[in-house]
C-alpha cells in the first residue's frame, strides 16, 4: 500500500527543491551581470529571464517527453523524438514518479524542467559581451529544447550509459547492473553547457581588448562584485535544491548526506581557490573564492550521495584548485570566457564525475571506466552539436556583433537603454 | 481519526509558503526602487519596510479576526468588526484550520497576514516619487487594517460573493454550491491593490516632467535595471508560495498543479510581452519582459488549481500582451504610474479572474457572470473606499509634496540621506 | 515505534531551516556593505564567504564533537575536547538525534554547522574598514573553532547553565528540573558575537574621521542602503530558519509559534525604532527601522517558543528603543561599530535574555536569576577569550591596516580590486 503521507512529504521535498533550482536564475544573473561590463547589463539580464522562460515552455512542449521515454531506438535515440504534443501525464499527474514513496508527475516535469534551462545558461556567461542575441536565442532553443534532454535519456532515461556494465545471463536477463553514474548531473547538466560554452568561446573570437598584439592578455574587469558575490551564495543555496532534490524522495539520510556533501566541497574550493591564488599571486582575489566555491559544487554534483564527508572535502579541494589553473589555462589559450564558465563547469564537471571512479566505491575501478565513457560520449555529442548550430549560425545570421556595438556596449544598441539610467553621484 | 503527520507536512508546507510570500516584499522593493530615479529610493524602501511591519501587526490586532470572522452581519459586514482585542486562536493554535488534514491557527494568520501587506505595497509603486510619505502611511493603515479584509471576508471569510450561486431548496437548504471563484487572488489581493492605485494616481497627478505641453510623452527611466530584474525573479518564486500555500494544504496534486501553472503563466507572460513589444516597438525590451512575467503571474492566480498545462499558456500569454496595451493605455490616459501597477495588478487582475470563467470549466458560463459580479463588486468597492480615504487626506492633510521637494528627492527632504551616499566611481 | 514519515517531516523542516540560515550569510554580506564605505567592499565581501567556507570546514573537524560531547569534565569542559578527528556520526547518520520523532545527525550537523559562523559574522560588521584581514581570519578560526563550541556546549551540549535550577533529592538523583533558558540564541550566538564586537572595537580604535577632535562625532555613511535594507529582509526571512530550527522537530505547534512571534517581535522593533528616532531627531530614519527590526529578532530569539504574541509585540518594542539608544550610547563611549552591531547582537541579546525571566512564565522569578547567571557567565568567558585572542594579536602581527591602507581602502590594497571597477555614469 502507498503510504499518502510520505507521498506528500516527498512531494513537499522536491517543490522546494524545484524552487531553490528556479532561484539559481537569479543567481546566474547576477554573476554573470557583476563579472562583466556595466554596458553589457541589460543583454545579460535579458538573456536569462529569456532563458528560464522559454526553457519552461520547451521542457513542456518537447524536452520532458524526449528524456523520459522509457522506451528507445537502439538505446540512443528516444523513440518519443516526434511526440511534439507536450505533457502527457497519467492520472491527473498523480502516479507515482519514482521509488521511496514517489510524489507527483506535475512535481518531476517543475523540477527537470528547471535543470534543462540550466545548460543555456551556462554558455550564456561564457559568450557575454559580444554575441548577438537572436543568433544566442536561437541556440538556446535548439540545445534546451533537443540536446540537453537527448543527453539526459541516455543516463537518467535509462538510456544506454545507465546499463554500460550490466551483466547478463545466457537468456539476456540483467543479472548484475552497473553503469555510468552521475548523481545530479556533473556531467549531464554542467558540462553539456561546458561544451558548448567552449565552442561558442572558441567560434565568437575574443572580445576586443582581451588579448593585446604583444601577446599580453588585458585584464577586463567587470563592474559589479557585491552582484557577483551575492549571485554566488544565491547558486549555493541553489544547490541544495539541486543537489537535495536529484535524491528524487525526502529520503533522510540521503538527502540530508547530500546538503553535507554539497556544502562542505563548496566551502573547501572556495577555501582551496583561495589558498592556491593566494600562493600564485600573492592576494586574496575574492573572484577566485567565488569560482572555487562553484566548482566544488559542480565537482561533488556526480556523486554527492555516495562520498564520505572526507571524500566531499578533497573532492572540493582539488576543483578549488583545478579552478585556478583552468582560468589560467583558458587565457592561455586565448580563449576568452569572462565569468570562467568554462573552468567551473566543464573542467569541474569532468573532475567531479571522474570523481566517482575514485571515490565512489561503485564497482571499483571498472566505475572509473564507465565514468570516462560517459564524459567522452557526451562530450563528442555536445561538441558535434553546439559545433554544427553555432558554426551554422555564424555562416549564416552571424553570431557577432560588430565591433562598434560592441564597443558602445549592447544595452544601448540591441535594447535602446541603459542598466543604470539614472545613477548619478551624490551631490549633497 | 486525524493524521497527527498528515497534519504536521500541511504545517511545513504553509509555513514555507508563508516565508515565500514574506520575501515578496523583498521583491516589490527591489522592483520599485529599480523602475524610479535614485533620489526616491530611500523613500520607497521605507515604505515598504513599513508596509510589512505594520502590516503584520494591524491584521494581528484586527484584520485576522474581521476576515474570517464566519458570522456576518448581512452577509457583507464581519460582525467581528469592533473586536480589536487581536488574534483570539482556540486551544493554543493547534486546532484545525482547514480540510485536507489541516495546519495550525498560528500558520493561518501569519501567511494570511504576508498577504495583507501586499495591497498597499502595489499602490507604494504607483505612488512613487510624489505622494507624501505621512499620508502614504495613514492610506495603508486604513487599507491593509480595513478594507482588504472586509473585501477578503465576502469571498475567503465564507461571505456573499463565495455563495453567490448556490441553490437552495423550499427549507433554506444548500443544495448545489457555486459562486464567485477567485483562487489565491487575482481580484481579492491584486486588483484590490491595483483600484486604489488607480485612484491614488490620478488624485495625486504625474510626475512632473512625464506629461508635457507639447503632448508629448517623457520617459523617466528608472535608476537601477538589476535591482528591478531581481526584484521579478524574487516575485516569481514568491509566488510558489503565494499560490502554492493557497491550496492551504500539502496535497500534493493540487500543489503541484498549481506550481506547474503558476511558473507556466509567468514564462509565457514573459515571452509574450516580450514578442508584443518587439513587434510593437521594435526593440528588445527588457522591462516589458518583466512585467509580462508579473501580468501572466497575476493572471494565473485566480485559476491557478483548476487550469491545465495549455490554459495556463494562454492565459499567461494574453496577459502579457495586455501589459503592453495597458502601459500604453495607462500613459495615453494621462496617468503616470511608473512602475506599470496598474497594467500589471489591475489589469492582469480583472484578466485572470474572468479567465476563469472561460477556462475553468467550473460552472459553465454561469461562472462568467459569477466572476463578473465579484470583479464589479471588489472594484466598486475598493473605489470608493479608497477615493474616500484618499480624497480625504488629500483635502486635509495633503498628498503630495512640494515641487522642490519632488524635484530634489523625498530621500533627502524626507529622510535626509541619499540612498548611495559614499559611492564614488573608481579612480584607480 | 518510530514513525518514519514523521522522522521524515522533521527532517525536510529541518533541512529547510538550515538552507534559510546559510542564507543568513547573504544577508550579513549586504547588510555591511551596505552601512560602510565602498573601499572596503571587496573585503568585508572576502571576509563573509571566508567564514562561512572555513566555519563549516571548522565546525566538521572539531566544533561538532566539541559541542555535543554528550559527556562532561566538570560540567564546564567538554571532554571531547581533543578529539580532532571529525564528525562521528554512528549508523549512517540515520540515528534519531533529538525528541518529537527525530531526524538525521547530517542535519543535525548541517544546521548548527551554519550557526557556529554566525558569531564571527557579528565581529565582523563591527570591525569592517580598519582591521587586518589576516588577524580577522586567525580569530575567527578560533572563536568559531573553540569559543563558540564550548560557550554552546554549557546549555547545548547539556552543561552546567542547562541545569542550573535541577533539585535534586538525598539519592543525587534530579526531582525537579530547571535552568538558564536561551531558545535559539539572543546569548549563545548573538551576544557570543557581540561581546567579542565590543572588545575587538574597543582594541581596534576608531576609524580615521569617527572621532573629531573638538570632540564631535563625524558621520561615516555607508555606500548603499539598497543592499542594506535587502540585507535585513533577507536575515528577518533567515530567521525563520534561525528560530523555527531551534524547535529541532517539525512540531506543528512549535514551529508556527515561533514564526508568529518572531515575526511580530521584528515587525514591533523596527516600528518602535521608527517611532523613537522620529521624536528623537525628527527623521524618518531608514538605518534605525532596519537594525530595529534586526533589534526586535535577536530580542525574540531567546524565548521565540514560550511569548505569546502580546509578548512578543512588547519584546520587540523594547528591542527597538534599545536599538535608538544603544547606538547613541556607542557613540558616546567613543566606540566606532559601523554596523551597528553591538546595539542589535549585545544590547537585544542580553535584554531577549533577560525577557525569558519576566515573561516566560517559566520558573517564576527563579527564572531572571538563571538568566541573568547565563549571561553574566557567558559575557564574562566571551569577554576574556576574545581579549586574550586580540590582544595577542595586537601584540604580535597587529590588528590595524596602516592609516594609509585605511584612507585609500582595504580593497585596492589587501585583494587589488575595486569592488565597481567598470562602473560609470550613464553618457547616452
Amino acid at each position: 500500500m502507498m503510504d499518502n503521507t510520505l507521498f506528500t512529504v516527498n512531494n513537499v521535498w522536491m517543490m522546494i527543491c524545484t524552487a531553490l533550482v528556479f532561484l539559481m536564475h537569479l543567481g546566474f544573473s547576477l554573476l554573470e551581470i557583476g563579472l562583466t561590463r556595466q554596458k553589457n547589463t541589460i543583454n545579460i539580464l535579458f538573456k536569462n529571464v529569456f532563458i528560464i522562460s522559454i526553457g519552461l515552455v520547451l521542457y513542456t512542449v518537447i524536452g520532458f517527453n524526449l528524456m523520459y521515454p522509457g522506451t528507445f531506438v537502439a538505446g540512443v535515440i528516444p523513440d518519443y523524438f516526434f511526440d511534439l504534443f507536450g505533457l502527457n501525464i497519467p492520472e491527473d499527474g498523480l502516479t507515482i514518479a519514482y521509488a521511496d514513496g514517489g510524489y507527483t508527475y506535475w512535481t518531476d516535469f517543475l523540477f527537470q524542467a528547471m535543470f534543462a534551462a540550466t545548460a543555456a545558461t551556462i554558455v550564456s556567461g561564457a559568450v557575454a559581451e559580444r554575441m548577438k542575441l537572436g543568433s544566442f536565442m536561437i541556440f538556446t532553443i535548439i540545445y534546451v529544447g533537443l540536446v540537453y534532454p537527448i543527453v539526459g535519456s541516455w543516463q537518467w532515461g535509462g538510456g544506454f550509459l545507465s546499463t554500460l556494465g550490466n551483466e547478463m545471463n545466457e537468456f539476456g536477463e540483467v543479472i548484475s547492473e552497473a553503469g555510468f553514474y552521475d548523481f545530479a548531473g556533473s556531467t549531464l547538466v554542467h558540462s553539456v553547457g561546458g561544451w558548448a560554452a567552449l565552442v561558442a568561446v572558441w567560434l565568437l573570437g575574443a572580445r576586443i581588448g582581451k588579448f593585446k598584439k604583444d601577446g599580453s592578455i588585458g585584464a577586463i574587469p567587470g563592474h559589479n562584485m557585491p552582484f557577483a558575490t551575492a549571485g554566488v551564495l544565491i547558486l549555493w543555496l541553489g544547490w541544495f535544491g539541486f543537489n537535495g532534490g536529484s535524491v528524487l524522495s525526502a529520503n533522510p539520510g540521503k538527502t540530508s548526506l547530500v546538503l553535507v556533501t554539497t556544502c562542505l566541497a563548496a566551502a573547501s574550493g572556495g577555501l582551496s581557490a583561495f589558498l592556491v591564488s593566494l600562493f600564485k599571486y600573492k592576494q586574496y582575489d575574492l573572484s577566485m573564492f567565488l569560482n572555487g566555491i562553484l566548482g566544488g559544487l559542480v565537482g561533488i554534483t556526480a556523486g554527492a550521495d555516495v562520498m564520505s564527508v572526507s571524500d566531499a572535502i578533497v573532492i572540493g579541494f582539488v576543483a578549488g584548485a583545478l579552478i585556478v589553473l583552468a582560468v589560467a589555462l583558458v587565457d592561455n589559450l586565448k580563449l576568452d570566457d569572462p565569468v570562467g564558465a568554462i573552468a567551473v563547469h566543464l573542467v569541474c564537471g569532468v573532475w567531479g564525475t571522474l570523481a566517482v571512479g575514485i571515490f565512489g566505491k561503485l564497482a571499483g575501478w571498472a566505475q572509473f571506466g564507465y565514468q570516462v565513457i560517459g564524459v567522452v560520449s557526451v562530450g563528442t555529442f555536445c561538441l558535434i552539436m553546439s559545433y554544427a548550430i553555432i558554426k551554422t549560425l555564424k555562416s549564416t545570421v552571424g553570431i557577432r556583433v560588430s565591433a562598434y556595438e560592441e564597443q558602445e556596449g549592447l544595452d544601448i544598441e540591441e535594447h535602446g537603454m541603459d542598466a543604470y539610467p539614472d545613477f548619478r553621484l551624490n551631490q549633497h
